[in-house]
């Protein structure tokens, strides 16, 4: 293996609780092979493209650091939602972002993200393979979405599901605290706009929420109040969780009954949320419960006080990989993980032709997805269990976890 | 000090994330003195009008529960919000307290809550003083709003304000992911009904959000329209903390503009919600600035995976001592914490008459709210930081923190 210049990594995408330790990973890796010059995109292949450029070095210095990066939330490098345009007519932007890497002599690109970002993994190896380019174009998952192809599952995720399983875990408790003496219902929201595995992990809480509710089944809203009535009769605290993209058989999004939002994000999408209001306040209204709604929203992603370590490992390691990867040559590719068994959980690395994973959504199985689409059954405890096992506890400082953050030196 | 009979210990109110801390330290104090049978309320004072009592001691049986104890989120005895009426015309409700007291011989009355449960044990020691009953009744302080009086602070805000601050941390360096390429705004809605303490537990984050509305102050929408437009031509992330009972200069809550709802709880209080999503439409409508909310909910009195040790240990000595003070004779009062000294945070115990402690509200001094009320000063952030200091690690199982709950045996 034989190091030809300098490398590059950038953060892509709405962050994740571990988007930072795949960072940390690549930058050891880098710093372990001896590459001279590692830089950061500062906000992706957006700010790229203005030559935004961050020297690693002097911002991530020692071991110390590293652990702190493990444990900062957000996009340390910042990120961005852009899309690269088609190749065909749009010449320019690819020429631009090939002669920047020359300027700076990268050779190695790493980019970190969903299948959106992964789709500029492709788009760029596409067109170095296309106008015989030497650089290398690796691609390091990241969702808490864990809707990537080919991997078993992606980093960020395991650190969500175990934040949204113990949150649930004491709302469960909280919602309980009156017993007998007063019925209440809690409709809890969760992310996931098309791939329920974010809601799924609401099963992993252990006192588990009553029903669960994923995107991959029609919703019927009838059904659903006829069996918060049912378990009104039975129970007086009632948990929900539902994923912010359920639809009516009909295709339209339930969030879409409620007057919710029709705003798009960057990438284009629908942004989804008021589901859980929307429900809550039918459930009061059909049978009487009492009931309100908890949106988890942005802590799904950005709560590192409550990381899964295994999460941060792989995250980490997939980092590293795929810096050594594009070391010896590899290029389109990303990083996959591919579970040798699950108990003991052992787990091997491997990568994948880029082409068969970006754009490409993976959702949670049906037959997992039991009880006419209320619950999820226990091959997805087994599957997801072990994502959310250990941890790693933030290092306080008056009071609230420490991170670390860009400073204003080491800007290139 | 001799021990002539029974004790019983009795969760009121929503609860905090240190209630049971409390009830640790009054089960250890019973245990202690040798009192025969500890018991509790199963739902508070409610429960036990309908003599539905628990043998603590079959349920916190060693120092490995207690440790749980410390550990668990909302209330381990279950909760009630059930005021009780007014002595004159309704004796047969207190003869009945009394009666069911003398039949398991309980001498010692403890009650944790916050106003409307202190009214509670006032009202008890009262009708005991006028019919010669030599029960004792004592207070334990308890609210996340932290708006009892006299004594410093309150046992269960500085674990709430410590979610806050976290929660708040992480939320602002996710809103910057995108840096200059998008501008975007985040409401952060706080719990606080009338009292901004917790919405002032913002300001501890450290990297500290832009603008914190207190209840305290008159809100002025349109104002408020103008910083955040101001605050947009200067940077792209925008955090503001508000609370829920943020209040017109008309009278009206902010969120009755938004069609909140106004539904009533358990003590009659008018149900405050909906103000964090009202704000952030109004930013989009007025300034064009793309805006979203966040409401914290009830994950502000239930993440006991993120406690403040300080809040663990006064929580604990305040059910101690009440349960000591109790022993030695003390009757109608609420533990009081005294603060010696902030650097080094040094503070000593009390107890206090409840008649002037029940119903009433104590609210943030207006003095330590700044910049035409869109900020708290230095001394607010003098003022709490020490309570949110320390740390208490969950013990985790399966990879979400564990619990302890009421078993089914050990029910009288």
């Amino acid at each position: 293996m034989s190091i030809k210049g300098n490398i590059i990594i950038g953060q892509s995408g709405g962050p994740t609780a571990v988007i930072n330790s795949s960072l940390a990973g690549a930058i050891d890796a880098a710093k372990d092979a001896g590459v001279k010059k590692i830089y950061g995109m500062h906000y992706g292949i957006e700010g790229f493209l203005n030559e935004d450029i961050i020297d690693l070095r002097k911002h991530v210095k020692n071991s110390q650091d590293v652990s702190l990066l493990k444990r900062t939330p957000s996009a340390f490098l910042g990120s961005c939602r852009y899309k690269l345009p088609k190749i065909e007519g749009n010449e320019e932007v690819y020429e631009k972002i090939f002669s920047i890497l020359e300027k700076y002599d990268i050779q190695y690109f790493l980019y970190n993200g969903g299948n959106d970002s992964m789709d500029t993994v492709k788009m760029l190896s596409d067109y170095a393979a296309a106008h015989g380019k030497t650089q290398r174009f690796m691609g390091i998952p990241k969702t808490i979405d864990n809707d990537l192809p080919v991997t078993d599952h992606c980093p960020g995720y395991g650190s969500a599901a175990k934040y949204i399983a113990t949150s649930l875990k004491e709302i469960i408790a909280d919602n309980d605290s009156y017993g007998p003496y007063r019925t209440s219902a809690v409709i809890v929201e969760i992310m996931g706009r098309h791939a329920g595995w974010l809601t799924a992990a609401a099963a992993l809480a252990n006192n588990s929420p009553d029903l669960i509710y994923l995107p991959e089944v029609d919703f019927d809203p009838d059904d659903f109040v006829k069996r918060v009535g049912e378990l009104a009769k039975e129970k007086n605290s009632i948990v929900i969780a539902v994923s912010e993209g359920i639809k009516l058989a009909d295709g339209r999004f339930v969030c879409e009954l409620s007057g919710g939002s029709d705003r798009l994000d960057g990438f284009g999408h629908k942004q989804l949320s008021g589901v859980g209001a929307f429900l809550a306040s039918l459930i009061t209204e059909k049978t009487g419960v009492k009931a309100r709604s908890i949106e988890f929203s942005t802590l799904q992603r950005c709560a590192s006080h409550v990381v899964s370590r295994t999460d941060v490992d792989e995250a980490y390691n997939a980092g590293y990989l795929a810096a050594q990867k594009a070391f010896e040559g590899n290029t389109g590719e990303m990083i996959t993980i591919k579970v040798e068994s699950r108990r003991p959980y052992l787990v091997s690395y491997d990568s994948f032709d880029i082409h068969q994973v970006a754009n490409v959504e993976r959702k949670v199985p049906l037959e997992w997805i039991i009880n006419d689409g209320t619950y999820v059954s226990d091959e997805f405890i087994e599957y997801a269990r072990p994502l959310i096992m250990g941890q790693i506890e933030p290092y306080y400082s008056a009071g609230v976890p420490q991170h670390i953050s860009l400073s204003k030196e080491g800007k290139e």
